[in-house]
């Protein structure tokens, strides 16, 4: 079995060799090979991993390269985690929609739609090469913003993808200590769109302990649990995703993001000592410091879902996939985040049904953001991006829309498709 | 045929009046019976219609009462114009959510929602008395906001219940004039909601004239086509409604409102006015101040609405009816604004398909709020009543909602279901 | 304005003919071009419309031609009127399913399988030219069988095709009569299939009449409202088209059809008399003979359309036209039979909802009868033809369908395309 | 623990407690409930099932009653397994269709619509008593026909209800030996409804063996795979039901059937020898005769339906359960076979999509059918029992219908309901 790592270069793919190593044990033998456009990068953290792999006892077959049509050769699974633009065009995301009173984030909002511009025509050109490839190959996507970027791939190409997040997995972890139960003990029954998720209920071995969850956060604030997260649950009776307080407390959330400094700028410096430190040639194990880097239980979600898929285990698990009518009120063809059963081949989508009321126009709205950024950026329209802008909750202006657009355009230059 | 007009005693019935001249020739004999609950304003009205009566040579038969029973008995038609707690309910409408850096409007926003959650306990009395008295009449609902309370009255009552609205027939007259063709024959391809409809093209006598009219759009603006409608077209390719431009230049009206005095102040000048005149025993005709009150055209599309409903006349008309399908994208049982063919008994609605995804979030946040304010009323629920401002485009904040809705319940005291 | 029609050697031409008399009045200059393949038939029959040309005191422009292509060149409307194999290969559609008790006949059964079968090819082939030489031309479909032939057009062509069929005109003449009411004051609210429909309600001048339709077919036995239909009224309380009675009275059917001549063999007697009447150099007008011939009323319904189409008149006519969510219970794509508003350009579906569930099964089985015999023809599929024979409701047998099945595949050599 | 079983007098009873055997291990304590009208049989089974626990040395409390509020006391699973009319009923069932050269059957056809109508009545009896006494507790249904009478229950009670057949377990078993797999690693992607289901895929843990099983199933004619089944795999590429016999080959069927004795005839003798040998009090064990009265591995199917429902264990099952959108082409409340998620409280349907072509109208037909044959039941509606048998496939004829109907309603003058 051979893993392509596409964006190997991350100083985050020592996290996800940690959980190839958990793989190894049962999919032996397991070839790994890292992708990226960054040479110096690329050999940093190849040099670091070579020596991780050497420690573990593991005998997986490492290698890296500039050339995609080399890694994507006979993988079985490929895992996308690019960033296009850098921490650099993250750090405009996050700013310019600032200046104009727009939250900035970099998969939400104006900033996440800077980045969705940027992405999609590259993953579509990446796509392309799969789909000659390694046309069998599952395509686990975390590149940002996962969702629209698993539709663009989903509507437009015959990749095989899956959209991955680390929210829903978090949650559960979460959860499993709060009730004091084994994570794979729980059920969460959530719908929604990658980081708009609700969890309606949760079940701890087939059991409904939603009550008993609801009564432990009313009484318990703590970091996971925010002020913010308690008071949504008491409103909309339903366990949010993080992101929500985007779309819930926008005011607030902005005048906090005002006050501090850009998270790009904080994951830069993170980042820069990330890589000092695999470059030192007497480490061969994963730093305390990658933690701080965020991405919590992403590996383990990715390790998930390979096991899911090549039969190992079965299961459920939180996965973004075209919706084919498990909720009734998107469209069929939309990509949506929810619960699915895998063994192997057999993916399977359960009933979600409608909507609650209470999120319907909230969800419906981000959708239809989304797939006009979509065809904004495959048809090049300006039309269709200005109106995505102006439908997101977060923008509710066609004026706003059109400043702060034509901001991300000049700024985005180098990336945009020539939007007309 | 006996026509009942509940909110009888409104200063726009005179209007009402002269349209039921028209049908008199062609219905007689004819009955008109005027509701109110305010004695006072119903008699100077009553007073005054007897004279236009008088002067018109028409032997409508006339009677004004303060008995809804009195009022229904026998009655073919019900129109129903009321406006709970008057100009002065409606004044705080529109200033309280203004304090919030909110639109405040009294049928879109927070303005129009404290509107819903005053009257649809007061229609759905009446309702329940015409389900006894006369169950086989129709209701013409002019009463706003007129599209959440016909789908009020649809959802929760027997009723037959049909919403007007005098956008749609002004549109058609405004492009009356623009192509110098007859009302008759144009056709509006337009689908929505109520005070959210759009045109996306216009017929005359079957000939596609979209791109003409667009084409006169551009290089004209006046009175009725602004630059800010203009620019909409431009960018969404649709005719839109004039209540659009709240959604789409939320921040200029906002700033206009504040520094104009409100609608509801002015509204209650004209009506003092218009009350004076009609005192004037020598006044026997609509006088020409009755035109600065508002409510342009909405006598003739009653009108019409009635001839098509007693086989007069049949063809199209556009209406607020439950959608059963028309717009694939919106609930089955939910009220929406579009065309539906009328000859008599026989009220059809058309195929309208799926919503154009450059409108299709807003449109159905809005619908999502519009359920959630009809339920929050019926059930008296609070949560339902937060989580409707929260999801509606021009509040998109939670904080905010909580914020505004504290202020309407407490100005509205008299009037609100109590929330809890 | 040009017609082309298709298949113009047929003896019903002259009928067809004469309704273009009455539309040249309001669409002239008028040009009519036959074409046909078989020369003889096309000389016998264009001559004689000259001579009636001529009578007429019009001037229509008419030529016909052994070549498509001048026929379609500049056509507005094309009236498709084939046979493919003639009457020699409807004789074996009327026989071949008898040899094994089931029901034979053109339209419908194997009979009309065996007919789609081989038409389906040279439809679509003649499309091809369409879509080349006159692609904004209309399509009025009249080759049976025409629920098939039309959905194939609409599914595998982009020709701008209707499909008509005189079933609802003639229910409306008779009803026309029944209530001594013009034919233009009522209108059917019909559903269905072609030779599949069920007419709910009748409605005069937007009034609902049927219950004194009901009342009247219940006293009365006449040559149009049969012993048969009268109980099948009664039974499922709508008005059923004739066909219907192939599918509810089986075996007596089959019984009648056996004991009488071929309707083939009876077709062919009247042809040649009409053929050698129409060589009659002193004939010119349509001579009362071409009566015994069926078609009653198709050439109405042709002009009808044509009226509509082009704006001389704007309202409903029953149709065949893809479903796009107008009956709920039958596939989007799929082609139905049901009126439909048409004022020129426009032609708008009405909302049909849910099939009565006293004739949902038969609809829906007989859908998907059509459906696979289409992509049968499409796809040479043995697998798809012996399936849709197999759920047919007048087959409901793997055996007897492969049996027949297998006669109709050794009778159309010459037409089918090669099943496998 | 306590299960009750009504209809508990039935010779089949003792199957069912060796299940419960294996069940106790696990559930202990566990009581079990026998009810039935049959005193006589009731406690001949009593009699025997003491000893045969007795002998298991498990501690199950047994009684039996014949009053069924005692029955359903604290029950937490309710089996039902009645037949209303007894063997006697079966027998009329299995011989009035073919005297009209219809099919014969107990579950399909006009017999299968005749036990319906029987049992409809009852059951709504005992499910309002059910509704009163144990709202909560599970009603495993094997009562015949199950779809229908699943459906019945879930449209108008509030009865929690699974329906459950055994065509799906022994198919499980044979894949099981042919391709020499454990049971539970065998996944059927399977749909349709009761009696009339297809198997598209067979996944042996999540691998797709599908085209192994069609290899081998051509290769190989044994007593489960008939040749008719083999035909029908080959024409249609799924596996079918055995039920789908009477439906593609009804004229082999009525041949077959009309030669040999009816099967209530033999089940009669078998339950007579049965009877016999339970009275036995040597007996302790399930005699080798039972084996010969059908119904293999039902007590199977009910065990694994309780540990899935009481979290023994988790995973999918097939059974009979509302639609909810599961099977596009089918309406939302109607009962489907189809396998579901079962994990404790969590009852998960999957998405199964539209239906394939080949067998989309045989399916839709069956459900139109069974739907009117409750609402006939209900509503005691000649004319819906009329339509229901004329729609069938296997009756296709109004005519036909009238008369099987007239002879069903005479012969079940004392169970049906009186149809007007």
């Amino acid at each position: 079995m051979k893993i392509a790592v596409i964006g190997g270069g991350s100083t985050y793919t020592p996290e996800l060799l940690e959980g190839f190593f958990s793989l190894w044990q049962r999919l032996k033998p397991l070839k790994v090979s890292l992708y990226d456009i960054n040479e110096e990068k690329l050999k940093i953290i190849s040099e670091f991993l070579k020596r991780m792999i050497k420690k573990s006892n593991t005998e997986i077959e490492f290698s890296a390269t500039l050339g995609l049509e080399e890694a994507l050769k006979d993988a079985d699974f490929i895992i996308s985690q690019i960033r296009i633009g850098g921490l650099s065009a993250r750090l405009q995301d996050e700013s310019i929609p600032l200046k104009f009173g727009l939250l900035g984030q970099e998969t939400t909002g104006p900033g996440g739609f800077a980045n969705a511009l940027r992405t999609i025509p590259v993953v579509l050109d990446i796509a392309k090469k799969i789909e000659k490839i390694s046309p069998n190959a599952w395509l686990i996507n975390f590149t940002n913003p996962s969702g629209i970027i698993t539709e663009t791939l989903s509507r437009y190409t015959k990749v095989k993808v899956l959209g991955l997040c680390n929210v829903a997995i978090n949650l559960q972890n979460d959860l499993s200590s709060l009730l004091n139960v084994p994570m794979d003990d729980i059920f969460l029954d959530c719908f929604g769109l990658n980081h708009l998720t609700f969890t309606k209920r949760v079940f701890v071995r087939g059991k409904d302990v939603t009550e008993e969850v609801f009564k432990k956060i009313k009484e318990q604030v703590s970091r996971r649990i925010s002020k913010k997260d308690k008071k949504i649950v008491e409103t909309i009776k339903m366990f949010p995703n993080y992101y929500l307080q985007y779309y819930y407390f926008r005011e607030e959330k902005i005048k906090e993001l005002k006050k501090k400094p850009r998270r790009a700028k904080e994951v830069e410096k993170i980042e820069k000592i990330l890589l000092k430190l695999y470059q030192d040639p007497d480490l061969n194990e994963k730093p305390k410091e990658l933690s701080q880097r965020g991405g919590a239980l992403y590996s383990t979600a990715a390790v998930n879902l390979i096991s899911h898929l090549t039969g190992l285990q079965k299961g459920f698990q939180i996965i973004n996939i075209t919706n084919r009518g498990a909720i009734s009120d998107l469209p069929e063809d939309s990509v949506v985040e929810m619960p699915v059963f895998i063994e192997k081949d057999r993916v399977q989508r359960c009933i979600i049904g409608k909507l609650p009321l209470e999120v319907r126009g909230t969800i419906q709205a981000v959708k239809a953001y989304e797939q006009l950024t979509i065809e904004a950026a495959v048809e090049c329209s300006y039309r269709k991006a200005l109106m995505a802008l102006t439908q997101h909750p977060l923008v509710s202006s066609l004026t706003l829309a059109e400043k702060v657009l034509s901001k991300l355009i000049e700024a985005n230059k180098k990336y945009f498709p020539k939007l007309s």
